[in-house]
């Protein structure tokens, strides 16, 4: 496809394994330009999750994507959560083993400036993938009260639907890292807003088997999602009552690159609890009928999955 | 059935119209005795609270089951939501039509002292049946540590599992109408507590065809049914997307005088948000996989009924 | 004086060393009449508050004024702060040196209950003197709505005017151990409220000097003083920079019986902050120029003492 | 003075009279060099404090001082006080009397990025002075982590330190206006921090006499003074008890210049209350003699001014 007529979008990511799939996603798809990558603390720290979207760029093949730093810590809170869900590298324990070549950053130009510039420069046709905490991006729209209001679209993974939460009690992992910039984003965008919230996430888990059968592919893509999955899918296969994996952020990107994904999805008005002492960072959203039709701080809620859709494009991605 | 063989419960409620049924279910049960019904502020102010028990126990000629009056407002907060969603009078609005006869208080003797006096009486007998806010209940609690120790169960109308709201946009009435009472409860109980939340309850409406038989039944009973819930039964069909009349705390009800209603009850450890600015009230239920077992705080919450039963005890309370 | 003409006071307490004084002050005045002292929990625990109480009252030689038990615990909150300010036993570690003879609570009746009971009996002639959390006598206004209108004034130590903390960083010990008690009594009462705060009370520290003198003399009364105030001396003179013992329940006691001690005292519209995070339990004052008159929960706050007034009743109240 | 000898410091200010008053007095001092001023909003909304900048300096003739635009609202929090106090156009009601001739901004650079960029150019030697809400400072620290650790020094106009406040119950106006961006300031900045707070710059309020005598000053900027400040005083004359008129951001700037006005500075730990439901944006120090020494976010608390000194030099400023 000629460069002028492809779709635009940056991913905004805290790379850990999930995040290294959207972008593998993302790049498999030749109707989409990938303008850069703009990197946020969240599964590890800043510098790691820099080196891991080297390693995953490396692995596809695409040492072109500019790789850019943003934010080392939360608009406000000093709640890092880390995580070793994705293990101490956020790379299921294997980065050692997919060298960063020679790449470097792009500029030191900070991420949040990155994303105001590259919103100015393709007004109304830029999308915003966004895998992690939202602090880059909240702090884009601080320097630019206009930043979203140039976006095309803005596409979230995160936030939660019922209260179910993945690192707090009651909050989704990358809106309870940073709940002031996920508010700011859903009380501010002026551009229309997806988010796949956590629990639609889970309801597809992988299962085992499909697991399997998938890892088996032998491609460099296919050895890396062998290989970074290990950690996750052993965690996983430990804990009561879990039957599957879940791999979020490359949902996410499924939606923007191929929205026939997306079953059905819901437009709901929705905010952020900053305040809670148990549900800080939860995504609360109005359900009551008593108060339709919703007319402030609407998003668009995906709902349900096409699997079937789903498993193939995984399938395809690591060919 | 002979007295001193008899369960024995002590209602404690702010008297609407899904109240009074629930009074109907409990006097109906002659395996029962309904030591005393405890009156708190909710619906509608503490005296028409009081006057809608009397008119209820009247109807059903129940005259000789004390009534007690207790707390005008919540333990710590001014957020008297009152509501006219059971119409001013919190009957319906056919108060009037319902004579509380010569009908008194029993005694000036405060609700909360009262629970105190027959939870000791009635050591670990006693079933406490809560279809209001709770704040008597958390006064007992703190006039005598031992309270809940001393009581058979506690059943609990309020709260909610998935963070959605009726009267806040993510609380349940109850709940909200005094969250600190709630917490009390649910993390100092020492007896088994039973909860029955916001969302199993609508999960269970009952639909407009089944009321319009039900309401036909030509008893005293039945024509309080049918003059009481016009007023909401009116109010639901005109929110779009309503498809029935929610009766909460007639569901509680049933719970305790007949457990067979009950299809899947989950043991969770659970906690009241107090200090969030969206969602203060709501009911957090620790659901993380990873934090199985549950071993503090721990509550059963009623998750399933079996709707034939519970239909069955409907038209039969009215006969 | 005859006992018909004496002014009457109910005490309510967290009997830790100032306490002891307090209620030594209270029971020396002839024209006073101390109707019973409620206990709460606070500097210690709620039984050995009870048993500190009664020693005290075997040292005065009034054996004859009820006893009685009142809440364990706060309100709402957990934060029991315990503390080893007045040493483990609340009584300076002599505790076990006054002997509480055969002395009993006057009765199973709760502290709260009390409260209400004399406030009816004795109409707009009571005052009720806290010396410790409000707890007790926030319970007591849930149980009656009336109980401070009943009153003839409520005296209370606690709270602060610049955001000095005792316990806290910005709150006061007793505001701090109940914050939510304290607010509903600033908030409801309807009698009128004089406040003793925390850095007044600091204001007017007694010197070393003034003690070594003080606690020379030979009185029973006298050797209480000097082996009850031992540790919180050593204590004090151990903190650089502090020049000198507080006695904060002593200072709010001497303002009930001898109201010439009040030098200054400012009406104030006064709150308690519930929610912060470094400030819970802060008591707020609006000091702003542009909002007088203050016209809304107004308190009298003592704002200067007359010291030699102070001192000569230290010194003739152990005699 | 030759160039390269001067101090340098960006002024960081939301301007109404008294940053007018504050920037008058910078560029008064030849061994000061004004790198650059940047505009928050604040007293009044961003454009206009741009102009309020740059009508200042015309009057002062000093066209050459770069202006730029930084945020237009707080970080998180959307309690956008604006304020009559300066008037609605923040410059006591005169701002059309007083050209911005054809000064521009020096171009769209946003003042975070402005701030970046000159800490790194003078390493260690440049000083920021806040006279507004801290929002552009706080993004600056966003975008690099290390831009403070640039700085020689950050004196800032705001906070309180004994629960005093002017535009919120118990907040000062720059602080309350963003609580977060105060806090991290206060939190993480790691080059020396001077705090002039509320309370110390209202005990020096100027009397309405020596005002008098001052505005009479017959030079351009007397009558700047004289123009601006007339509003400020009818207003203050008219609040009972208000004896002077406070100009905090003056005070601030005559530290930074003349450190002689200062008589006495505490360093204290700090920090900000973000939670209060009435103390949200309090600065709340440590003063307990117990946590003694304080090692972590120790900042310069101004306490005592040299008023003869200060009075000196605000009669020299407008010659
Ligand atoms: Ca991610
Ligand atoms: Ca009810
Ligand atoms: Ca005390
Ligand atoms: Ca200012």
């Amino acid at each position: 496809m000629e460069e002028a007529s492809k779709n635009i979008m940056v991913i905004d990511t805290d790379c850990g394994v999930d995040d290294a799939l959207a972008i593998m996603m993302a790049v498999s798809h030749d109707d989409w330009k990938v303008l850069c990558i703009t990197c946020c603390y969240g599964n590890v720290n800043l510098n790691q999750v820099c080196q891991n979207v080297m390693r995953t760029l490396v692995v596809c093949g695409k040492h072109e994507v500019p790789v850019y730093k943003g934010c080392e810590k939360a608009l406000v809170s000093n709640e890092l959560l880390g995580s070793d869900y994705h293990s101490k590298d956020g790379f299921g324990g294997v980065a050692s083993e997919f060298p960063t070549d020679c790449l470097q950053l792009a500029s030191p130009e900070h991420a949040s400036n990155v994303l105001v510039r590259l919103a100015r420069e393709h007004r109304k046709h830029l999308v915003v993938v966004a895998l992690g905490p939202l602090t880059n991006i909240a702090v884009a729209q601080r320097l630019d009260p206009e930043f979203t209001k140039n976006l095309k679209e803005l596409v979230i993974m995160g936030g939660n639907i019922n209260g179910f939460g993945n690192s707090y009690l009651a909050a989704e992992f990358n809106f309870a890292s940073d709940p002031e910039a996920a508010n700011i984003l859903l009380k501010e965008a002026e551009c229309p807003v997806t988010v796949i919230p956590l629990e639609v996430c889970h309801k597809y888990a992988l299962d085992w088997n499909w697991l399997d059968d998938w890892r088996k592919t032998d491609t460099p893509r296919g050895y890396l999602v062998q290989k970074m999955t290990e950690h996750s899918i052993n965690r996983a296969r430990n804990i009561p009552g879990c039957n599957g994996l879940h791999l979020c952020d490359l949902f996410a990107m499924c939606v923007v690159v191929n929205p026939r994904v997306i079953v059905k999805k819901d437009e709901k008005c929705v905010y952020v609890e900053l305040n809670g002492q148990l549900t800080r960072g939860m995504m609360v959203v109005e359900r009551r009928l008593t108060h339709l039709p919703y007319v402030t701080n609407n998003v668009f809620i995906v709902m349900e999955f096409n699997k079937t859709e789903l498993l193939k494009m995984f399938k395809k991605m690591i060919l």
